[in-house]
């Protein structure tokens, strides 16, 4: 199956090439960035540098792969860059989304074309929902979530209308070796490689240790995001996650049982977000129906994987 | 009350702006052409020239002039050119609304937005949820609605987290003088006023004459939003429309009545709209209980008007 992934730089992006690639897919994507970095997707991967707000960029290179399938992933994902640059993420995430469905609906032969939201779009959810399922209102509680929000309305008109096969996938946390430390489990991983190599004190500094949310490893959402590709049913929405909660506190104590050295913790105000819902852990009924699909890797193991990452990074 | 319009130059923009000031509102606006038609707004009427695009320009008016409120009018809001121009269209009604609410979020007293979506977010309405009312779900049918339902979704954003004032508005059909000649009755009233002077032959071309339709007067529209901008609750929507289905035929019967010269009618396939629904009319009940606004202005009186406009405009 010939592939094209949007936002090949990101963390997702790698991983799942890296999957598609090894199920013998032909795969061919973009960034925008200049280049990737070495060792980032295997090797002959043809990823091409294109803005994803560039509609006739995106246009041509559809045109010149006319891929079978589409995964777009190109989006501002981080929720602090979010904040600090609002209209750029809103442009990035909902007019890169409308680029490339737009592109999709003009080709001859249409694509499927998984969009890549996120489970944040549900916000604040209460304890007796939970886990969430994808018939529970969508009420986004920041500019990274609404922004994936009115992403889903264009999907959802470019399927139900113009008939291109659109599957929006609703992704919880996931985490996992090679994750930007912006995220909570790489960045308390790193913090604990760093103070194990001596490069910083041993204090790990924390937000919120109670919220509890629902962690995947990457490499079994790059295992779902392929199996979307063949089985997941155009129209609908799937969450994508583990069906468990989890506390940041957990991931924490599981991190610092495998650190070599003692590392104390300190709560930081600043880290605590006035956005942070308490606890958000969905169902996986929908999307395992579909596909089959499971969680695979327990978490034990992706943080290990994770801190393992670190520790050669680090030296 | 000082009232801050983007979108000046449109059709809906004049009217608004006209009617604000006869009730001595102090009124400031944009507009994204170098400059206004002639009478178009009031003189004395401050309204500069603005991308809606550019979010820092957006940022520093609504600095300068720290309005109480604003009406968001600025869009693409020709179904014809948001299938043409599909990405500017998205640019256009989604990201500007996103600037406009950005930047409104960010002043110190924040203003109550009104924000104009569109009736057209409902799509097909089936004959026995007609008249449709604010709890219908929203399906777009075009490009043009679909980026309007998916500004809607950053508007609820705004309003629900970020505390902004904002009102969501859906217009129904409406028309009066100075309409646009690419909406339907403004297209007709201009060909019968072309045929009376000689200037084209008498055959108008039509399309789908059974389509019917929910037209307001454009000056009951403009009372209509000035009301919202005192009563509208935030985060609630409301119709906008007449609560009364009337057939593209029946208009087209109305105006050739009032004609000077006996014209005949050519059905145009062209003119056909592939994504035309057959019935489209609307409740105003939650309006008229929030704001005690009913219709004022006969439909008959509304043609009259236009004919006479185009009259003028020709001759």
């Amino acid at each position: 199956m010939r592939v094209f992934v949007t936002g090949a730089e990101g963390f997702v992006g790698g991983h799942l090439i890296e999957h598609l690639v090894a199920q013998g897919h032909a795969v061919y994507g973009t960034t925008y960035l200049e280049e990737l970095i070495d060792g980032h997707v295997p090797s002959g991967v043809d990823i091409r540098q294109c803005n994803i707000l560039d509609e006739t960029a995106i246009a041509e290179l559809l045109g010149e792969h006319q891929p079978e399938t589409i995964v777009h992933l190109a989006a501002v994902s981080s929720v602090s860059i979010a904040r600090t640059q609002p209209a750029a993420t809103a442009q990035v995430n909902i007019l890169g989304t409308f680029n490339v469905l737009q592109a999709a609906s003009e080709l001859d032969h249409k694509p499927k074309v998984l969009v890549v939201s996120t489970s944040e779009v549900y916000g604040s959810v209460a304890e007796l929902d939970c886990p969430v399922t994808e018939h529970h209102p969508v009420r986004p509680q920041s500019i990274y979530a609404a922004s994936k929000a009115s992403a889903e309305v264009l999907a959802a008109f470019f399927e139900r209308v113009r008939g291109l096969p659109v599957v929006i996938l609703r992704p919880f946390n996931h985490t996992g070796p090679r994750q930007a430390p912006d995220f909570v489990c790489s960045a308390f991983a790193r913090q604990i490689a760093q103070a194990e190599a001596g490069m910083v004190d041993p204090v790990i500094r924390v937000g919120n240790l109670e919220a509890r949310r629902d962690f995947l490893d990457v490499r079994d959402v790059a295992h779902a995001y392929t199996l979307a590709l063949d089985k997941g049913a155009p129209g609908v929405i799937y969450n994508i996650c583990s069906g468990r909660a989890v506390s940041i506190g957990e991931i924490l104590e599981t991190l610092l049982s495998l650190s070599e050295k003692k590392i104390e913790v300190e709560v930081s105000r600043e880290l605590l977000r006035a956005s942070d819902v308490s606890l958000l852990v969905g169902s996986h009924d929908r999307f395992t129906q579909a596909t089959g699909w499971v969680p695979t890797i327990p978490l034990d193991k992706t943080l290990e994987d994770l801190l393992m990452f670190w520790r050669g990074r680090v030296g």
